[in-house]
């Protein structure tokens, strides 16, 4: 695939992330505020926004850098060779930055502080395994409909994540940046900083895990016609 | 893109429009009428009947006049320079009767008033970064389907207002036409006719914005491969 | 477009009015019975089932026998001389009867009897005008998806409706073997036969206006470069 | 079409059908934890995951394996010749597997004991004709999309159970290995162990029903010009 120069890919990977947060964090707050304290409700009204901007920021910033938006997507690519170590740590490093700005601007759209205190607890091992199935499955989902059908990625990835914010205990985070950016906010969204660390190294875990064993799974020289 | 002669791109774009408005204020009316004050509940079926329209709206309408719908949009087609200024003060004007066309049949359907004093207060920073950001979006949601996979075009546009609805405090009007429309409607989705004109200013910043930056992002003479 | 034998193309007419009555009752049913007396959660658990199933019934029968399922649709169609007046009055003939039995089949599944007095009131102006404008904006979508890109119609019908529930004051019935089959079901869904009559002639209307409408708008001899 | 090797394509049909369950029995039981009671709001964040993962697991694991997951479904392929009986013992034995993996992984992602005595009552007339509808449907909507629109498959299907949560008054199992991992779990999803056999033989007798149904409606040697 041909992307673009390096410094617009930068800029592709930061704006597509920093929306990705101020999504995520931003109709959390909305949700919460007026579900009226049914969960469920503020669940689902913060699942279908993420959800739907997955599938628009993929497909507007997908051809300009791949549309990753997510460090454990950069290393399941990076494993593969499709992307330089170089440019993984460069993209790594924009989407941190970019998750921090949505988080901020989702605050400031709020009229909430900017840089938040987190207080919710994330923890366990019902929650680390949640984070290791769902990143797995993200990767899988990711690595199978670029193998199979590349215009079904933002599609696939929307679905899938709508789909982890239910069936995983912990509501499928699935991406160290969105972890990171999430430990600076004390609404709906927010996880206690102590609690991050243990999500990232769970996720990247997950996204090994996916990205060896979908390469067996998906590799084109072993197919056959029957 | 070929399109059709003027008289009918002005048919279209009314038309769109009116639609438009028919059913974020209707169903505003519908859902807040049946979910007995849970605003979250009331927000969702506002939501999810306004992406859909989009969707459908912009796949029948895009082919004959663009599926503009909103001045804001023309705007930044125009400082692309691909609608002339004539027709571009005709997109806005046949807009702004549209959307209130919409308001009345509305009304007219729900067996209200026609024309409305709206109480409803939309004002301050939040609301006005909010309309920055939602104007930004969907201005760069369009421009980017439109470079890379123009069939998307209508569903990324109803995607992103569905997200919208949920991570901006405003709501995401991100429409001029839609903004004047709803000053005339007391109800769900009504705004106190002296808050209009910031966040008119506010959505034509941010459409502004988006035209030039994404202007660059997109630029295909710039694409190289790697 | 070529289409199959009659006697498939009725049974495929058949078939699908049958699931699309199974899908607005049954759902409405399950949906009335869990909501709790919360009717815009019911209405919710209703339009998604009924856009999600059109999509579905227009994939598979749409090229079997033009996926009609609506004699406001065959109606439209004759009108523009793309069915002949003989297999419409077939086509408007199964409709009814398929629908009739889709009724029979929810109230079957749902273990409640087969034929039922309706006593839901469904009348007055706004009622009638409701109709007009949702037969008009059905007739219209299919149209329009048709002239400018037909795979796309299963998907735009889906989403028009899904919201026509909201957007109308009588959450857009739209066809008339719909509203003569729900004239049978007491349930959430019901209509009293007395008010069946108007809904026809509302729809039938529409449809009329449709047709002209958007045979004018989308004329394609008229096209012009610009 | 063309899939890959048996071991691989094994490993999809156990890995789908896995996620399958997963997601099923784990937004089940988030959904009812978060819904307060609210059985319609449970039900339809159940739906939506549900509905969303099949798109994904079929997009990804259908050029594989065909995407089954679904005992019933490969019976019909069976009686249509398009797979061998040899795999498709095979294909049952691992779909089997699949499913009370997924259902044993939702319980450890939820902190839940790993196999649970389901007491949950699914039976009776009403209960049985849904399952023969639900699975009629499902596999009229596969064979129907495979025969016009392949790649639409994993959209109409996803669709179609989403309708079938609310259409049918079982709630659409429709799937003879999903019915019987059902069985081991005691939250939202489950099934008491003796209502399981009955389940089942109704989604046979529905997948024959639609194989031989379809299979004559579908026949492409009939198709006339008209």
């Amino acid at each position: 695939m041909q992307y673009f120069d390096t410094g617009r890919r930068l800029v592709a990977e930061a704006l597509g992330t920093a929306f990705l947060l101020a999504t995520i964090v931003g109709s959390g707050i909305m949700a919460d505020r007026l579900a009226e304290g049914n969960t469920a409700l503020a669940l689902l009204c913060n699942t279908i926004p993420t959800g739907a901007i997955l599938v628009v920021l993929i497909l507007i910033f997908g051809p300009v850098s791949g549309g990753h938006f997510n460090p454990a997507v950069t290393l399941s690519f990076a494993i593969r060779r499709e992307i330089t170590i170089r440019d993984s740590i460069l993209y790594v490093a924009v989407q941190l930055a970019g998750g921090v700005i949505g988080v901020i601007a989702a605050h400031a759209m709020f009229e909430l502080p900017f840089i938040q205190a987190a207080e919710q607890a994330r923890t366990g091992a019902g929650q680390w395994l949640s984070e290791v199935v769902a990143t797995f499955g993200l990767v899988g989902t990711i690595l199978g409909t670029l193998r199979f059908s590349p215009t079904t990625v933002p599609y696939a990835v929307g679905l899938f994540i709508s789909a982890g914010y239910w069936f995983t205990a912990s509501t499928s985070f699935a991406n160290p940046a969105v972890t990171v950016a999430r430990g600076i906010t004390d609404t709906f969204a927010g996880i206690h900083p102590e609690h991050i660390p243990a999500f990232v190294l769970a996720q990247l875990a997950g996204a090994v895990i996916a990205t060896l064993l979908f390469g067996w799974l998906l590799r084109p020289e072993q197919e056959t016609a029957e």
